[in-house]
């Protein structure tokens, strides 16, 4: 179909309202003595984040929102990057960091992502983060999945009770998006290659979220007519002809008559999650804000002493 | 039907083998200088938790752990409570706090539990720990939620492909019970108060945990033929002669003739659920031993300085 066609749930004006949103806290953070700063870490040959990480920075330019880039050699030791993170932790003018991945196979990423202080954690990654959206504290989830459910979103349908199903039960996409949903009221279900017939729970799903890296492994009879189908797998598929096209995990040719939404690959989720990214970094500072406040709160204090 | 049924999943002998192995792994800790240690925190009037309390004491005695009683009066302020919790946190024959509840009115019981260290979270209720559950960290997890699974476990059913449903979605059941399930390769729906149709969910459920404090909610027609299902609901029902019983949140009457397994009420969950916070104690025993060993590690750190 073509791209302009109303079924096509397009991640721009989504992310353009977000960035609006985050332009206009960003400006008014900056008055008030706390502007905003995300530092990016790319370890080793760049080249293959490159183009995110330069769409990063034209975003957070758009919201406001200084970039910072910081590139180590690729023969950096872990004990080094998690040294050189807890220098950032400590110090006031950054307010978020984000780790480029893929990072070199000697760094145990986990681990150096868990060194990001919580309250620092723009990805949203840290377990205390993960577990805060468990506790419905959802304000600061992973950039992917609550961009995901901001499509969603984005339909007008009623979340509380819709029958959702997740294919893909990964920890940073497939189930923080199960929790994200739970806590709006919805009855998720989640699938994954252990599941006996994914089919038969796509097929009742209201709103499928796809993200397992199976290039159009959804077609069209595994979904409900009339549903909101989102996207999140990004596949490079070759062509006979040799010629290389970025593909999502739905067939969109085969689902683009059954349901009723469909976001598009690429063009869908990708845009709103540098915009989620952008906004967690708001997030992340009202929460330092917070603190330091309340640090520097001297009502009753001043008596005590 | 009679309470030696066996399709009853009785919480005694899970409990009883969790105890032994508890046991063992204690006796050998105290051994080796590193004896466990379990406080219990009660707020105020503690006659509603005192039963529970005995039941600790006297399980813990069994395990080969030691259970020590802080009784703090009603008029406790959460600014004391959670100084005491500091220091608890900071003393090394503290293994583990518990935090019985109910506390006063007064007490934010969340920001209170949060006090508690995430290493000596032997309930297994800090964001942190939540969070690690979703990371497949299934270690230490909420002790009614381990417990619940535990008890699926002792079907011997595979968890593999499972089609588990769950009816309840809170924070420390509900929730916690799909992460761990998730992570064992189940299919899981979780279910709430805003589901559409819960009976249209409960009856293709291999397995199915109840946990919403509804008194026989989950009638036999709910149920597919063969299921197992863990009734974690405790409910204090008023028969017509004004005696008192506790009942759980399915119809055990009706369902026994449909399920294969069924946890009765008193005596399924319950049991189980004091051996995994003992559990839960060894586990964070061992953390607290890996970050000793660790800390006082001086293999390579001699050369360096």
């Amino acid at each position: 179909m073509p791209l302009d066609d109303t079924r096509y749930l397009k991640g721009a004006p989504v992310a353009a309202r977000i960035i609006a949103e985050v332009r206009a806290a960003a400006d008014k953070a900056v008055e008030e003595g706390f502007p905003p700063r995300l530092v990016s870490i790319t370890v080793g040959d760049v080249a293959a984040v490159d183009v995110y990480v330069r769409n990063q920075r034209a975003k957070a330019g758009l919201a406001g929102i200084d970039f910072e880039e910081r590139r180590f050699p690729a023969e950096t030791t872990a004990a080094e990057l998690e040294a050189a993170i807890h220098g950032m932790n400590a110090d006031p003018r950054v307010t978020g960091i984000i780790i480029q991945r893929p990072v070199p196979a000697h760094i145990p990423v986990k681990a150096i992502q868990a060194a990001v202080h919580p309250l620092k954690d723009v990805e949203g990654m840290h377990p205390a983060s993960i577990g805060n959206i468990v506790y419905n504290e959802i304000e600061l989830a992973p950039c992917t999945a609550a961009a995901s459910v901001e499509l969603l979103k984005a339909t007008g349908l009623d979340l509380k009770g819709l029958e959702v199903v997740v294919v893909g039960h990964s920890e940073i996409v497939g189930k923080p998006i199960a929790f994200l949903l739970m806590s709006e009221g919805a009855t998720v279900t989640v699938c994954h290659h252990m599941t006996r017939s994914v089919a038969a729970h796509t097929r009742r799903a209201d709103a499928l979220f796809v993200a397992v890296g199976k290039p159009r492994l959804i077609k069209g009879d595994m979904v409900k007519p009339g549903a909101a189908v989102i996207d999140i797998g990004i596949n490079a598929e070759t062509a006979p002809d040799g010629s290389t096209r970025i593909v999502g995990d739905v067939d969109t040719d085969s689902v683009k008559d059954v349901a009723s939404w469909i976001t598009p690959v690429p063009g869908g989720v990708g845009p709103v999650t540098v915009a989620i990214l952008l906004r967690n970094t708001m997030v992340a500072l009202n929460r330092q804000r917070a603190l330091y406040q309340s640090t520097y709160a001297t009502e009753g204090k001043m008596a005590a002493e």
